[in-house]
């Protein structure tokens, strides 16, 4: 099953990195604050709410920095975590 | 009787999984947080209240996801209960 | 008398009714919550404060579902109370 | 002296009807709660602040039914006291 | 010195009317609440500041009446005491 | 080093008073409430943030009114104090 | 690794000055408060979210002042520390 965004939502895969402590233990990510950090995975059709056509700036693939605090996070399956944003709350594309 | 929307709403049928406790019981979904998948039941005519033409980009069928706390929840009859959703309030048709 | 709304706005009877207590009284509806369903009465002209025209989607008779605490109470006379909404807080029609 | 509204302004004369105590001693209006009923005195040219042309929907002598609590109170002389409300405020004429 | 206003900035000049104490002492009209009324001083070109094109509706002469705590109080020299209000808080002129 | 507004922004250079104490000595202005008289030291292109084209009504050395507390203090050496202000917090020109 | 703005944003390297203490040592930047001037990384395209075209008044190189407080901070690598603004976060440019 794959999430379909509409308007110029996005479907982000937020990348967790490790962390470690100072004991030099590897910690998992999910302790951590809330990714900025994320992986474009599905982009919508660049039509907002309101009519208005936009161009959509992000592609399948690209790695952006997104707002903290922005989205819906939605979970397809058990394993698959995602959050969707508006793609005004995609700051940038990190080539 | 069904419901017809206005404008861009959508009216979405709540979909409510079963859920079991620690001990293997099954408890109605009913006690569980306010669902944010949903099936389209009924769709608008695509014109907002302010005069604008909207793509709808849902239409009956589809499986969605729309923000938690969104839309006024209706009853048509004692066994059916809907929300009715703008359509930004839809983030993404999963499929 | 009757009472011609301006803009987009509608006025509507609120369909109040009857509820049983659990001794099987019937109470008259005043005592319920604000409803939720009514009766279109009247429908303004469809031009918006700001010049904006829009298309009407109810007509007289239709039996919407509008928001509750939307709208204006008025009362024409002692027997009749009615509630002007615009447009845009009536949800769906119920047909 | 007589006030020109601006705008989409409209002047309007509060109706404050009398009312009787228990007693069946007729109080002066002024005590009762503010009028949503009022008589239309002067109507705007139709120009909003930000250039836009509207529709004066009202016209002088028409009763109307507006906002509790909206607009601004004027006192032309001493026994003339107007209210100067946008038409936005305005729900519905009374025919 | 004169203020030449900008956008839709209307200068006004306050009317302050003598006010007479029951003791019939005539006091001046500074200890009174910021007055509403005002003479129409210079009136600015009509280009808002998103470059909206609007008609002056006022001139220079006019008395008028405009919404208390709106503007700006602005002092050219010790004795000229004005307010710079946009044109939007000017509710009507007095004829 | 010169400042090079954007938009519509105006460098201002405000105009501080001096102002003497009961006692004849003339204080630094400084010492006073933020001052609202400057002079225009440099003018945008006149392109809003969205794209829109406005007229810019102040030119380099005219003396301003502007709304106390508007725009961002700028220092681009030690004895030289600017404020950036959108054009429309400028009330009026003084000629 | 670069960061590649989207919509009007820009990436700015803020300008962290040494600063000394009264006693004449010199202090690294990173303890004032957050700066605002700083110089241009990288430039969006000028298109806004909601599909406005824009002229980007700023390029590569320039040396900019920017409202505290603005932006989102991001950090490319371990010591590269920008800040993403939208255009209208940047007041002037330091010519």
């Amino acid at each position: 099953m794959t999430a379909r965004p509409l308007f110029d939502n996005v479907v982000l895969k937020p990348i967790v990195e490790e962390e470690k402590t100072a004991s030099g233990i590897v910690l998992p990510g999910g302790e951590k604050e809330k990714p900025q950090q994320a992986e474009v995975v599905a982009v919508g059709p660049g039509e907002l709410a309101d009519g208005t056509k936009v161009t959509m700036q992000v592609k399948v693939g690209d790695k952006v920095i997104y707002g903290k605090y922005s989205g819906t996070e939605i979970e397809i399956s058990k394993d698959e975590k995602y959050v969707v944003v508006e793609q005004k709350d995609i700051k940038c594309v990190l080539d």
